[in-house]
């Protein structure tokens, strides 16, 4: 029997997609809950119309206010680094929508050490919890990478040379982030510095690229 | 009076679509919200770089985010279901988005019960609750399986053999969870070894499957 | 200058499908933030194991858990519905836009009265407030119409008879809010069975539709 | 080894969607995360059924409400300017993406000076806050516009004369909220009349418009 009003699909290509919407929806509402642990100052009844009252209250947000910027900067990263990989795919499996759930777990967990972060700044465990998730992301990243190529997921076949320096540069973050936990017991800000090395790291990686490579990355 | 700035429509898919983006928006924040119930620990004053302190209280935080990983590991395999059923579909009515609305009701619910779990880990009241929840879902699930094949919504059509079978395979978690209620008061952890039984059941219920089921799955 | 990765546009009808996606992620997200007024009942230490206590508090959150899934019917039934509207649009302009986000204000304001009504369910206020919010949206819903039919939006030229049947189909809900509020000072729960006349009420308006109105809803 | 289950990609305009779509999810949850700010009021026990007590607890919530509304407002409007502007895009860059990334951080901390100002609704400090933050986000959308050109990702060239009016008419609201930081001191309701210039001048600005710009618009 017929139903008299029907919606018809008119893509096979909306399995594909719909993993992509679902990771950027997990994405986005992990970027805009970090604005929940900044929080609004509770009014100080008498104190409501106060500049100075309300401008040291807002002082006092200044590491949650950091923390939330930290989170944008390391989710929004995180996003713009799984826009680039999944651009190489050319198909995804139930084996890689799995590892996507695994992936999306310590993404959406992200907002509890950030926020943890914010309200302990000077705390060498804040570091390492913050740290710890990062090298979770970083790692399940790299497990997507070779279950991909091992099920053949990807738009071009990899030469191995490429591969390896793919891999490593996926897994060269994590590295940073291990070293950063004992460093956060000797002073908690250079626990930040060493993950900030990312930066001039990716770049030297970049410059030692094989010649290869531009055909993954394009 | 044509306006000057239209933005056209190019797909009728359009439609069927945004049943599935709906569904995995809800899902998605079902996922993201868990992380809201885990909770920042608050300052202690004086102990607020205390390693030790800070360990302390994460170490407080366990069962929650036990409870964070639960939650993560069952909207997610209810998400990858949907996926994989959604699959199967090639249009969707009226009756179908009425169904997917009570569905999503109660995956919106699943935070409310993991929230309980986390709080009350060794309480059978938990554990009966959890399960009425999931026990929902999964009810439903079986109930837009049947009324896709009843309006001829599926892809191909389905022979008798293989439609008991996949229903029979989506109703057995249903049955475990009912189970799982009286066995909780003997042991609140024994209800999460008959959910556990999901995994084997499932297991052995692949390979009976009959030789005409490929053609639903792939 | 080109730069080296380019990712490019596919089609022209992103803007038409944003318009729609858009709003579907507003409607899943207070779908899913009502969760969050139901709120896990805290720990009493001691009784933590004590099933009895457990029922009993989460016996205490039967008015928000009945808020919550209220919640969901209302807002699954205004998504419906946006469904069913749009599936007649083959275009949007400025001014649809602009009346979307008008809409869409309303629409995340409704777990507000909803949380209030979880909160209050016996006072006359709580019903007052959700009646005056569903108005909104209801009323700005047939604005949409209007506007559509007046700047050449809908997918096909409506007759004068059937345009008017669905104006009037969309503005009764409306008539219905409006009346509720009185009554709710008589007694509260008999605002809610003033709410429930819509379902009679549609169903006898469906069997009044004009003969061209099929051409409309399909 | 080829798996069984496949899903595969049918169109490469994915990933300049999922640029657009993830924009979209921030926006919508930061527009509904608003509604959280508003706050369900707490039950006095015994004054649960007084309307005249629940009136007064909701007449408090005014201020709220006022920033609930007004928050939608502009994060509506940003919105609307984002989906014009978007439109005439016919390809993203690695660049645009990390842009669209600092971008989507200021819009995801928009509630938060939302909130303040519904809590301290005259208190000049909020008034600086929150247009320090719109500021920011109408700085940022004109870099985007200024990458776009030069990166060559526009649909259609800009004549030098179209692309200064369309600059000026993104830069304009900055003038505005910078005005208005100084002014809220004089009066803080003062601020908010300097920001609602924004609409006579994007008025007079758009009958300004040289005679090509509506090949830019359209």
């Amino acid at each position: 029997m017929r139903s008299r009003l029907h919606y018809r699909r008119e893509s096979r290509g909306v399995e594909f997609e719909r993993v992509i919407f679902f990771t950027d929806a997990v994405f986005a509402i992990a970027l805009t809950l970090l604005v929940v642990e900044v929080g609004v100052p509770e009014t100080v009844r008498g104190a409501a119309d106060d500049p100075g009252a309300l401008l040291e209250a807002l002082g006092d947000k200044v590491p949650l206010l950091a923390a939330f910027f930290l989170g944008c900067f390391v989710i929004g990263s995180y996003w713009a680094a799984h826009h680039r990989f999944m651009a190489t795919l050319d198909a995804v499996d139930r084996g890689f929508i799995g590892l996507t759930v695994v992936y999306l777990a310590f993404v959406a967990l992200l907002p509890f050490p950030t926020g943890v972060l914010g309200e302990f700044s000077s705390n060498p465990i804040s570091m390492v919890a913050f740290a710890l998730n990062m090298a979770a992301v970083s790692s399940i990243e790299a497990v997507m990478l070779v279950h991909a190529r091992r099920r053949d997921l990807l738009r071009d076949q990899l030469s191995d040379d490429v591969y390896s320096w793919v891999l490593r540069m996926e897994l060269s973050p994590v590295a940073l982030f291990l070293v950063s936990m004992p460093v956060a017991f000797v002073a908690p800000w250079l626990a930040v510095v060493v993950w900030s090395l990312s930066v001039p790291l990716q770049a030297i990686w970049n410059r030692r690229q094989p010649g290869t490579a531009s055909q993954y990355l394009s």
